[in-house]
């Protein structure tokens, strides 16, 4: 099937911008002559990271954080934004010295991924990391990060069990199980 | 370690309202006294689905549609809401016949998912369908969604692909993996 043309964006406009997030609004005309108007929630901020380390005991480090959409602590692995011209690789090594208290001596981007591409223009990188050693920097979390080293040979319960529900943290564990069973 | 207290909401207020989205700010006193404002955007709306559906040639069936996010076609899984006090198996039935032009005899629910739970109170809910028969309704979509059927036996090429970058469709693949592979 041949594709049609994307649709003509033909008026697009802001129609509310906080301090994280803003809401624009655009008038398409999609190819066909179908006249629509979307609402999207374009990118904002710096690149996003989520991280997948793996220590010499064969664990995954998770962590247990608060989450505010929901106002529960939920499981999850590390996460975070990388700082202005920081190499997406030393981001994610900071990060995990900020949340876990382990830097990574071997770090490596994995994909790229996106949470709700109708709506959303947010990406967030999955990145792989073992080799790790203590090492803990501070960081802007309100309170301890609970950290939560989970076996890689009892994955399949964490991703299909009722208390890890975020669909960027199953999808980058199935984007690096092959290097997890690696070793 | 014994979980603290979850964090105290002090106040809240709504910034913002649109037609999809609502951007909110809280104000939280943590446990140990730590004072933030963050921002969340609410649940809104019905709930949603993503389906994966496979047919009796052993093929998931993709769909590939225009993504207002980042202003191009993507290939992901049909998805869509749940009406109001429709269960959840009828809206994947529903949202196949219109999106990909086949019903489901058998649709299972298998796990909710989150997107960004930090940040956001969205939730999916992964559907599994199969013994699938033509059937086509008239959807909301502006324009044809071209379908695109997978071999179940190349899952790990789309999910390691550079075309397939949805973290909840690659998410909901893992889920639904061994009852794909069981045909």
């Amino acid at each position: 099937m041949k594709e049609p043309p994307l649709p003509e964006i033909t008026s697009r406009r802001m129609l509310a911008s906080s301090r994280l997030f803003s809401i624009e609004e655009l008038n398409l005309r999609f190819s066909n002559g179908v006249e629509r108007v979307y609402e999207r929630l374009p990118v904002r901020g710096h690149p996003g990271i989520i991280v997948v380390a793996v220590n010499d005991r064969r664990e995954v480090m998770l962590i247990r954080e608060y989450a505010a959409g929901f106002h529960e602590r939920q499981l999850s692995l590390p996460k975070g934004g990388a700082q202005f011209g920081e190499p997406l690789e030393l981001a994610a090594d900071r990060e995990l010295k900020e949340e876990i208290g382990f830097g990574a001596r071997e770090v490596r981007f994995v994909k790229r991924l996106n949470l709700a591409p109708g709506h959303m223009g947010f990406t967030i990188n999955v990145m792989f990391a073992r080799d790790l050693y203590p090492m803990r920097l501070p960081g802007d979390e309100p309170e301890p990060i609970e950290v939560v080293p989970w076996p890689v040979d009892a994955l399949d319960d964490l991703i299909h069990g009722g208390e890890f529900n975020e669909a960027r943290a199953i999808a980058a564990l199935t984007l690096t199980r092959k290097f997890l069973e690696q070793g």
